[in-house]
């Protein structure tokens, strides 16, 4: 955040930046999305909707869970919410007591442990590295379970590593947390955007998973606030419950764009986008070795590169602001990430055009030679 | 809400329901904000905002307080909420402790307790009647004030009793709870919908307040979910960082729409509705006592009438069903608000044209002569 800003300070004094730190995709909202949405608008009846969210875009997630993953999932088990944040006020709001402690991978997206005291409760973050391609699994979950061990989340694609977690290594999570008793809740905001092939949701291999998931990437709809939920069928109840009370609903006119997102002529257009990230992901991926930054566990998905700068420098932090500063390159520091070797590591994003990715490379490139 | 359900339901069966119950505006988005969006989202790029707010809409509310309140607010000290209920989230997230104790009235909107019930906080309701125009005021506070007391909420124009506290009461209780070292909350959601001079805001008598307002009700653009937030400036960082966590931001085009529903166009055409509204509670008011209603307090403000049903009833509940089935008049019962006296109460709500209120008075007056 604090690169971020400094980033956009010195755009607006005029310098040319490569944004290379930038957690939203750069493409505009697609056509077919804005052209529906600008019908609806015309209407001029944009009221609340049920708190769940409209019964025709909670059918259209089921029907899109049966196409992509070959599962089914009860529309009543899927809940719209305001962006997957709101996804995860629910999720936690209706399963986590003050005390209750949840397990995630060290490095993560720092807000999800935000979340987690938000509810008074208390995370432990599980050192993870290439060994296991910066994912949790059974055997992790084992080691680390403890007294107060309520949840577990697992992120996949993730933030800030672009791992995936395997299909097995998943299954065998969910089994494990289901054989305690315990909450898997898998944030599976990034499925879509993957190299190879599909990451596997939770949902594959139980019903009794919280499924957080989100317009914001793959649809690249992230003004529009809105994602979905889905839950466990006991949960259903307190869920409707908690979004009545501090949600209302969703914005009514988003409901209605991501309605008109899973047509055939936009959700064509979204896999072309997804080849672009996917090629973008792989010259990253090239010329950061090429430069010397050590990538063990070759990233399969997300927009991100999580790559270790040891060989040039012992602080991160230092290395992201001297090359903002010196070459207008903006890249996020490990320390954003938690506290597992944050000073060795650096966090790229292409949500960036690929010329404006060969021109960071060039800056990199001088910078790490000067 | 139950009684909601039951209306659509018959609804849905083919049968003519007369809405008195529904606590959204029947208007739509005005023309010029429906207008302003279309221009906005033709240009495709609905990203993310500032987790505080487009400064352009902060800016525009500030102003707005001047020229509604005379009162001077620092733009830095608003932000932009997904809804009222975004604000009260981040209100009390930043200011309850589990434990802590919100005084409120009763009869009150729902809502507002499970929201502190979601903090693990607790609410004391103030039994309040017409004696006291169904609001607060100091002496109430001193008398209910305990050890674990560390808020007061005061709701005007209110729901579900269409209330407004007087100026002087007001002051008087942010005195007395800034004297204490509480947080005063003033939900002031239905300014600009009253009946005879405007309502006054919490920021007249002090900076040190909380104020949560919306663009649902006056502005009505309930499905547009977004509200503001003014908080005192030592809460500024605090709310700020909340923000960023649990909402990332508030929906984009909703911002831009919000920031035309302030032009002198639109200003205009939302007067006019509330001059309508005010028709309609007066039509409604002088109808009810005609049949035999009690309304000890004439209401100022919203779109509710609480009118004491005991002529008829000693069970306003089942006064509603019958109601609703016989009739199909759809009213509110007493017990969504609270447990003084919910029995002898119901809330008319006149969010509906008024040759629809005739036709309920019509009705209503044919079920209590029956």
């Amino acid at each position: 955040m604090e690169l971020l800003q400094k980033a956009r300070k010195l755009e607006s004094q005029g310098r040319d930046i490569v944004h290379m730190e930038i957690g939203e995709p750069d493409f505009a909202t697609p056509d077919p999305v804005i052209r529906a949405s600008v019908e609806i608008l015309q209407q001029g009846q944009i009221k609340y909707t049920p708190a769940a969210g409209m019964p025709e875009l909670r059918e259209k997630i089921a029907q899109y869970y049966q196409r992509q993953y070959a599962v089914d999932v009860d529309p009543q088990r899927i809940f719209i919410t305001p962006g997957a944040s709101g996804a995860f006020l629910l999720t936690l709001g209706v399963s986590l007591n003050p005390g209750d402690e949840v397990l995630m991978t060290d490095p993560c997206y720092p807000c999800n442990s935000n979340f987690i005291s938000f509810f008074d409760a208390v995370t432990r973050m599980i050192p993870v590295d290439a060994g296991t391609d910066f994912q949790l699994n059974a055997q992790l979950l084992e080691q680390h379970w403890g007294k107060r061990t309520r949840g577990v989340l697992i992120t996949s694609p993730a933030n800030p590593t672009g791992s995936v977690i395997a299909a097995k290594d998943l299954q065998q999570c969910v089994e494990l947390v289901n054989g305690r008793e315990g909450c898997l809740y898998s944030d599976e905001i990034y499925h879509g955007l993957v190299h190879g092939s599909a990451a596997a949701s939770a949902l594959q291999f139980s019903d009794r998973v919280f499924v957080i998931n989100s317009f914001s990437k793959y649809f690249a709809m992230t003004g529009w606030r809105i994602g979905w939920l889905i839950v466990p069928e006991a949960y259903c109840d307190a869920v409707q419950r908690l979004a009545q009370n501090i949600f209302i609903s969703t914005p009514s006119l988003s409901q209605h764009a991501a309605l008109a997102a899973f047509s055939e002529e936009n959700l064509e257009e979204l896999e072309n986008r997804a080849a672009e990230f996917a090629r973008r992901g792989e010259f990253l991926y090239q010329e950061l070795r090429r430069l010397g930054f050590a990538i063990a566990s070759r990233p399969e998905g997300a927009f991100y590169i999580y790559a270790d700068c040891s060989k040039f420098t012992a602080d991160s932090y230092q290395f992201a602001l001297d090359l903002l500063q010196q070459e207008g390159g903006a890249v996020t520091p490990g320390k954003d990430f938690g506290s597992n070797a944050p000073h060795r590591h650096i966090r790229f994003a292409y949500t960036t055009a690929m010329h404006r990715l060969e021109e960071g490379i060039r800056r990199l490139e001088r910078f790490v030679g000067a």
